[in-house]
Formats: structure tokens, sequence, C-alpha cells
């Protein structure tokens, strides 16, 4: 189907201001397609105080087969929640909202909204991430100074990974941080310019998920100085980095937890749910008891970690170190227990402290499940979370049943358990069903927020997309995630076209020096190429979101802004569809960017796409022209 | 569509425990429909502190083509949602939840849920809600005795109601409480057993929105004394009685407001938003200035008003007066003004209240559109929400475009806002977009708080439904209110055929003593009748909902228990569907309840359904038997 319909989103070709405050009027605009009139009325619905409101649309001008209309709207909460209303003068109703056009009266859930807090830093929407998991990254020189900790059993390099307690959390590589500031240039190439680390505190696993303090780096990651020479290394090559902090839980090594184990009266005894008189028993992460739970109640708990200047929150962010945000592990759990629910709390004290410290920093959730109830703009800027992209597009783009994708072994890879859910192995979607799986998990989340999400094919804590993926899906999932609004994800290794069946499989140790093995090079030259486009267009970042065409094999969306377009085509199988006119203006006049296929204008001003399959491509055409 | 696909519901035929604590096993039970599978698993995926978790159901035996599987859930938080999971053995997922079966992952919102807060009585689901409005329903010879008051315009009883301010909320009737009390037997004929006054509290308009005091019933309406004799001459006919109270605003002229207003520094000015110092200037519902609006961050308000024994909420719900419940007016808005948003503190605080002071009161909050986000079990029992039922009903009930009902004049009735919404006019729903559209909006709420859901044709807010009702259409819209899930109302008035084409041309008085002519005296039997189904038949108030067949022009459903069924239809058109065998088990020893039509066993097991439309008919079967 082609999707010639109404069209909004949060973009600034609709919204004259993202970031407004309470009281703020903001001007709201719709293009609607000419011939889907004649209309007797265009209106917004807003839901100020959960009351509606109304305000009337004017139209603008008729542009390219396209008339705009536009709204007021004053900000009265902070989620404004509206939806567009279009009454035909034959008495037919439509209502636009983030899930579509719809004849039945639509949720509030699915409004598109306003958001009042601070906006995250405007780099957040250039930047391609890269997830580095230190252990597994690179080894410097240095690492072989260390002895292996107590807890470890030593690996070398190219030891295989143990998927099993205990090598599965203490199976030690010695990857350190200077081992990473030698392979910036390696970033640097690639054209990612945001560096992830999964935690570098100190701890008793290889994953470093168990902290023992929150207030130096690990000694075997080579300590605060070694992290002070990442940063620098780091920032003098314009790529800025995140850590990775848990507010849902420390590790029971932690001097907190130890100070308060077995001595009831401790000032730290409240910063955990201890379940006996004696400090002994407690609650902890999925009843793991290396991973003793936070008790957010605690205003002294969130003193020292969260809230304001000293907080370790904002030790980080400050210089020396400057690091330029955070991504919170288990964000989805935290404050949350029983009748107990403090996650609006903590996420916005984290929100107010990162905001004052240095306003220029992100902060993203983990919530890889049905994130929309805590993405309502009070705190994430983003989670890393898979329902709304990662999912769907191992659904879409997998191996078909039938034809599993084997490893070297010859070993079936599809993994019965899928993203954390026993449904018996990887889902199949067609391209249309991928569509509305994205659609429905990002029509509850505002645009703002939903710009902030990451879009990974998989991380450290899932299988490789590669190790399932369909013949040619590569290009396409790489490519969607660097085009598809939200922020593009990296894990280390995809780039070598690494593969693991599953979260700790996939921790493989990086292949340095595989880069010129052909397989190796043709991947790092796709990865190269479709990051490049989504770093020299910024409308990638924060351009419009338009369906254009959807079928159960192919997709086609535009990204749109003032300044310039970028149409783009997915799809495993051949493709030929006729776009009309008004669906890719400007198509005329098109340029190429990445990928085979080929726009061919028709005698009615309309364009035909046709590719051979598999296909991921891209073209640049004109901004958008609006009245 | 025939709907034969599993089935799940939150009724005691699928969940061992619908007021479960916090921790409690509950076993729940889905029934599939012999030929959906081979299954490989069943599941259900709770989320804990929102995170997933998962259960294995096991199989039961196969009844009357189900096969049962159960699991068993472990309640963690307040709100406990989950879905099902069936995984086929060719690979097939499957997701069950609210909105119904599906291919794709499905959202948080929409899982089914059960909740931990106190139950309401279970005697609100045998209630038939009767609404009246007191100035319009009858006057006792007393009411001859008050004077009109200084803000009124007197009326007498036939008077045409004028929608036009002042008259709009000055007329004045003189309806008072003796007046009902006289009238008591017409509400014991009709069968209803809930009697819903909207205020009776004094204030200076004739809806009494604007109270002046919640601590005495109002005068005009016979005041404390009148309101008792009522509720004892109620109770003694076995009919409970609720009242009305503004939460979100008191009137201009009540005794706090009075006390601040122009006051700096009275102990009352922090229980609204003065804008001044001098407290003359202030924030009210809509900008209204006659209605104030309540600050809910005093606590000196909450305990007057809502918190504890001692509060206004309870002196009405402890003897003598014995009040049965609230709704509340403008739930909705209430403690909601820009950035504060203290709704979830005051329903929760007007529910403990009332559950310390009498359990056996209900808790209905007004929340006229999307009601789901603050139906979540932890406050109201239900909602008076028009977007469930109300609206969608009207949509597919009405005249349809182009043969508008006309009124004796020869006016064109339809309204061009619906409902508070400025679309034109009321939509054109087909059957199945009525379903559609309940499904929507219900399947965010938990099945326990949607049977708190009130289910009127019309209110004193609203047009009367009867006054663009398509032809044949009021026995489907009745027969649906008594037959969906969900508290029934009728607006006094209906059942004598009244009309009105807005909420202030519907508060007409009643027309007393017109009850044996025929059309009065037919409609009056009809509301009989149907309800006289829906108080014979429990399974009506508790039972599960099934559709059974839906198409453009035809709905059937069942409610089941383990006692009964009640299979139902409506339809506008005449009706000629085969049911299979398993979707309405038992039809052949069906015994027919209301309305006219036939259905007849098949040589295959099925069942055909004939009805000449407009038809709305019901028959009893016998009761889910379950291995």
């Amino acid at each position: 189907m082609t999707h010639l319909t109404p069209h909004h989103d949060g973009s600034p070709l609709y919204v004259s201001n993202s970031a407004p405050a309470l009281g703020d009027a903001v001007r709201v605009r719709v293009r609607i397609p000419s011939g889907y009139g004649p209309l007797a009325a265009v209106r917004t619905r807003s839901n100020p105080d959960h009351e509606p409101a109304w305000s009337d649309a004017v139209p603008q001008g008729i542009v390219d087969g396209w008339e705009w209309w536009e709204a007021e709207i004053v900000v009265a909460n902070p989620r404004h929640g509206y939806r567009w209303l279009f009454v035909h003068e034959d008495g037919t109703v439509h209502w636009l909202n983030q899930s579509g056009l719809h004849t039945l009266e639509t949720l509030d859930a699915e409004d598109f909204a306003l958001v009042t807090s601070p906006p995250p830093p405007a780099w957040m929407h250039d930047a391609v991430m890269y997830q580095v998991f230190p252990d597994r990254f690179a080894r410097s020189p240095q690492a072989d100074a260390h002895p292996t900790p107590d807890w470890a059993i030593a690996a070398s390099w190219d030891t295989p990974v143990d998927p099993v307690l205990p090598g599965r959390s203490q199976q030690f590589y010695g990857g350190d941080l200077d081992g990473i500031t030698a392979h910036l240039d390696h970033l640097v190439e690639l054209g990612v310019n945001l560096l992830y680390l999964t935690p570098i505190f100190p701890a008793a696993s290889n994953h470093r998920y168990d902290a023992s303090s929150f207030l130096s780096v690990d000694p075997l990651l080579g300590g605060d100085d070694a992290y002070l020479r990442l940063i620098e290394a780091a920032h003098a090559r314009g790529i800025r980095i995140i850590g990775d902090l848990t507010s849902n839980h420390s590790g029971d090594r932690h001097e907190w937890f130890q100070a308060a184990l077995g001595h009831p009266g401790a000032p730290e005894e409240e910063f955990y749910y201890f379940t006996d008189d004696a400090n002994t028993e407690y609650i902890s992460w999925l009843g793991t008891p290396t991973l003793p739970k936070f008790n957010w109640a605690s205003q002294e708990l969130r003193r020292r970690f969260i809230d304001g200047a000293d907080s370790v929150v904002a030790k980080w962010l400050r210089p020396p170190y400057s690091t330029d945000g955070w991504r919170i592990d288990v964000a989805n759990m935290t404050g949350r227990l029983g009748d107990i629910d403090l996650n609006a709390d903590v996420r916005q004290v984290l929100q107010r402290t990162m905001h004052e410290v240095n306003s220029e920093t992100v902060l993203l959730g983990e919530s890889t499940n049905d994130a929309a109830s805590d993405l309502q703009g009070d705190g994430w800027h983003g989670a890393m979370t898979y329902p709304s992209f990662t999912r769907p597009l191992w659904a879409w783009l997998s191996a078909p049943t039938g034809a599993p994708y084997l490893n070297a072994e010859g070993e079936e890879l599809t993994e019965p358990w899928f993203f954390g859910q026993p449904i018996g192995g990887i889902p199949r979607y067609t391209a249309s069903e991928f569509v509305a799986a994205v659609t429905r998990f990002t029509a509850s989340i505002p645009w703002r927020v939903r710009l902030g999400n990451m879009q990974p094919l998989d991380t450290h804590d899932t299988a490789r997309f590669a190790t399932n993926a369909a013949p040619g899906a590569i290009p396409l999932a790489v490519g969607l995630s660097m085009t598809l609004p939200g922020v593009p994800v990296v894990f280390a290794g995809d780039e070598f076209g690494l593969i693991g069946t599953d979260g700790e499989a996939s921790r493989t140790p990086m292949p340095w020096g595989t880069e010129d093995e052909p397989e190796v090079a043709a991947r790092l030259a796709l990865y190269r190429s479709l990051i490049g486009l989504r770093r020299a267009h910024p409308v990638l970042g924060t351009g419009g979101m338009r369906w254009v065409h959807v079928d159960d094999d192919a997709i086609v969306f535009i990204r749109e802004s003032e300044e310039e377009s970028v149409l783009v085509v997915a799809s495993l199988r051949d493709v030929d569809v006729v776009l009309e006119a008004a669906a890719v203006p400007g198509a005329e006049v098109a340029v190429a960017l990445v990928g085979e296929g080929a726009l061919r204008p028709g005698a009615d001003g309309s364009t035909r796409l046709s590719a051979r399959g598999p296909v991921f491509a891209a073209w640049a055409l004109p901004g958008v022209a609006q009245p």
C-alpha cells in the first residue's frame, strides 16, 4: 500500500518548538495530500489536565501536492498530548495520532506529545554509538602487569567464550581501557562518534555489573588514570563517551553493602532491602545474591549516588572526567518492588542532577521490553529497548524457518529463547509486520524521546544478529539502524562479522588483525558506508519520518527536513513499485547515496522504484517545501 | 467472522481469585478451541517490577470442543499484568491479551491484569443504576413551601427547558427529595436497584455542582431529614443510593472558599489556587469563576474532605445516612494543574477512607474520555466514561446520514458537537467498528475495573440517545447496556421515551402521568423486560465475555459462568449466521429470554442463528463445563 495520507510527527517541519516550557504556545503543522478532502475542518485535540481542548487549524497553502494546515497549542502539562482531527465535508471523521490515521476515536496514550523537561543535548541526534564490553575489546601492554583477580578464570584472547557458569561471568580476558584508547582510530575510521562502555567500576565478574564501588575505575582496567587517558584521547577525536551505571543494584562486595551486611544500624542499611534483623538476608536482582537491590526510599542513598553535585552520578560528569552521559542498567526495575514504585523519582532526580552538573550529557535507560510507560519525557532521554526496533528487525530479517543458519561446526544457531522470551525461536514477520511492530511500540512514546532510543542490531545481552541473518540481510539491518528515527548502535565486533548464539557467546574478544581478510574487509566497508550515510545527513537524526510504501517484502520511507530528504528502501526481494508524485516530491532530482536501485520518473509525475533484492538503498532528495 | 479463538478474561471461569493480595498465587485458565493447535507450549508472561517472568500452563482436558490450560501466577504488584503465549508446533507464535489474539508482540498496557486493592462490594455487579437529576425528577407537596432562591428563575413543571444561559443553570423546577421518595415504586417497578443522585448539597444553580457546603443537604431539596427519609425508604425497597461529589472544585459560595476569598492567611486559603496576594483571583474549572478549583496539596483539605472518619466523604457513608457510595464529578481533572498531578493521591485516599468507613460502598469517577490511565485499580472502582460504550453505541445505532431524526417542530436533531467533541455530528460506525471501539477503550482497563464502568445511553450531560436513534435501535441500545460487562445505567426519563438535543435539553422534567400512553407504556415495558433480564441473570454482572460473531451489521456474544450462559444478538438488519458447535456449547437446549430470534441446530452440531432486524434477543444456555 502507498501511505499517501495526512502526516505529522514531532520533527521541526511540523512542530515549532520541541522543547517548550509550560504555557508556551507551539505551532503545529499537518500536511494533507491533495484529494484527501474536501475538508470542513482540521483541528487539534489536546488534553490539558486530562480534559479535552480543541484548536482550529488554518490552511497555509498547497505545495508539491500537499496542503499544509497550522494550529496553535498552548502547552499545559509536562507531557502535552495532542491529536489531529479531520472533518470531511461529507461528514467522515478521521483522527491522526502516532499510530496512524483512524476512523475510530483514539487512545490518549497514542497521542503525539510535547514534553517540557530539558531536552537532550543536540549532539545526541548526530551520534552513532559504539558499544564496548571492556574485558573483550583489547588488551594494552599494561594489562599483562595485572595479576588475575581472585574471582577470575584467566583466558587468552583466542580462547572460545564459555557460556556456562562459572566461566560465564568469571572467564577473564583482561581487556583494559588503554586497550580501547589504542584502538580509537578504528572508531574514527568506522565513523562512530559515541563510545558506550559497559561498567568500568571494580567488580567481581567479567561484566562488572556487580560494582564494589562507584568511586573509582577498576584497577584491572587501568584505574582512573587510564579512564582519563581514554576520555582525553576520545574527546580529542570528537568521540564522546557514556558510562554504564547500575541503579537497581550494586555488587555484594560494594562498600555500601559491606558496611551494612551483618551490621544492623549502619547508615547504609537503609540503602538495601534487608529482610532480617541481622542484615544478612536481603532482596536482590532476580534472586541473584551477588546483586543486592537498592532501596531508593533512602534519601542518603539518593544524596550519595544520584542527587546533586556531590553524587556519584555527578562526579564522573564533571571535569576532569567529563563523561558525556550514562546508560542506566536495569532502569526498568529500578525503585520497583511489590507495592513500591519509586522509579519516576529516580529517573527524575537523575535527569535533574545531570542537567545541573553538565547539561550536555545524555541519560539512557535500559528497558528491554515495552518501555513506553517510563518514556514520557520526565527522565530518560531514550532507552536501550528492543521491541521497537531490534526484535522486529530480527523477526523480519532472520533466516526463514527450514533454512537455519549454521555455525562453523554445523550447529543450528536459532535460539529457542528470543531476547529472554521463551517463544521457541525467532518469530517470522513480514516487512509490513516489521512496520506494524515498530509503529505499535513507538506510538506511545513522545517523538523527542523516540529519537533517543537506541537501535542496536544486538548487544552484550543478546545473540548477534549476523548469527541468524537471512542471506543478504546485513546491509538492510545496519542500514535501517542508521536511517530509522533513533540512535544507531554498533556492538563492537559486529563490524567484523562476529556471530554469537546468545548474550554470553556474543561477548567475543575482538578479532584484531583480521581487518584485511576479504569478508571482514567487506563488512567493515559496509559499516563505514552506512555510518557515513548517517553522519553525512543530519535529517536522519532529527528529520520527519514518513512511510511511503509498505508491503510484505519491502519498506520504503522518507526522512524529511526543510534542508534535505533521504528516501530509503529495504527489501529482501526484488522491488518494483510506483510511488505517487506527492509521495516523493523531488524524486526527479534524486541522488543515489548507497545501494543499488533505480528511481525512474513516470509520465504522470510518479516515480518507479525498482531494485534487485536483497537491497538497502538510499537517495538524497531536496528538502521539503512548505507554504 | 466467527471468533473461535483462544479465550481468557478476568471472570471466575478463568481466574481463581479476582481480589488477591500481593504474594498470592492465582490460578489462571485459558480455553483453546480444538483445531487451533497442535501446541508446543502455553505460557503466561507476567511483568513483575517491570521485568518479564513466565509460567508454564498445563493442559486440563477437553470439554465441548475447548481444551483448557491452567497456569499459576504469583501476584507481584498492585496491578499485575499478564498475557498468554501460544507456541505452535510449527513455530507460529500467538499472544492473547485484552485486545485479542496477536501475531506481533503486544503492549504492556493491554495485558490482562489482577489488582490487589480492596474489591468493590459484590452488590455492584447486581446493580442497575438509575440516574436522577433532583431538580427535574418530582416535586413533593413540601416543595411548594420553599421560596424561589435568589439565584433562580422559577419554572413550572411543563415549562420547556431553556438551554441558554442564564436559564441554563438557573431555571428552577423545584424537584425535591421527598418527590423522589414518593416515586420509589416507579424504580421498583422498573427493576432498578441503585439510585444515583446528582448533587444534593446547597448551591446556586439547578445542577448544584457549585456546592456552598458539603455538610448538609440543600433545604430546597428538603434538607437532611428528607435525605434520611429517602435513604430509609429506598433501602427498605432494596434500592441503594450513591451521591455525587465534586472533588475538582466547590462553588464560589462554598463556606471554605468564602472563608479564604479576600482573606489572606485564612486556614482555607490553601484549599484553593489563589493567584494574587489579596486572595481575590484564583484558578477555576475551565475558567468558570463560580467553580474554584481545589488544591489537593493541602493536608487540611484532605482531612476535612476525604481523609478519615471525620471527613465529608465519611460523614455521608456512616449511619444515619449510610449512603452507598459516591460518583465523583470531574474525577479526570481532580488534582491536576499544569505540572501538578495529585490525582492518584486523591483517588487512593478516597478509596481508603471509604473502605475503612463502610467497605460496602462504591467509588466511581467521572472520566468522560479515555479513562484507562486512571483506572488501574488503585482508586476508582469504575468510571462514568463514554468512549468504551456510550459513544460507540451512538455511532453504530443512531440514524444514518441522510435520514436525520426530526423533532416535533421538524428541526434536525443531530448535534454538530458529539459528546463535547467538535466532529460535526454523530460518527457512523458499523457493528464491527462498535466492537473495535469497545475493545480499544477497554483493552487497557483491568477486568475488575471494567465491570464497574457505567454504561449509560445518555446522562444529564449529554443529548438523549432516543433523540437520534435509528429506527428500531432502542431495544438494542438498552439491551446492550444491560448485557455487556459494566454497570447498566438508566437516565431518568429515558424509560418514558424523552428526547433532548444536548445535556441541558435532556434535563427534562419527568412526564409523570403519561405512563399509560401507548408509546410510553411500550417503552416502560421494554425497560422492565431488559432490566429484568439483567437482574435475573447474575452472569450478566460477573460472567465472562466472548465475542461469537461480528460483522458490519450484527454482533453476537456470550456471557458465561459455571452456572449459566446468556447468548446475545444485536443487529439493525436481518441476521442469518451459522455458529460453530464450540462457539455456543449447549445451544441445542437454549431457552429464549427476550427478543424475536431463532436458534436452529444444524446437522454438524453447528447452530443457525436467524432473526428479522432490528433485533435484540437473548437466550439462556447451560453454564460452562470445565475439565
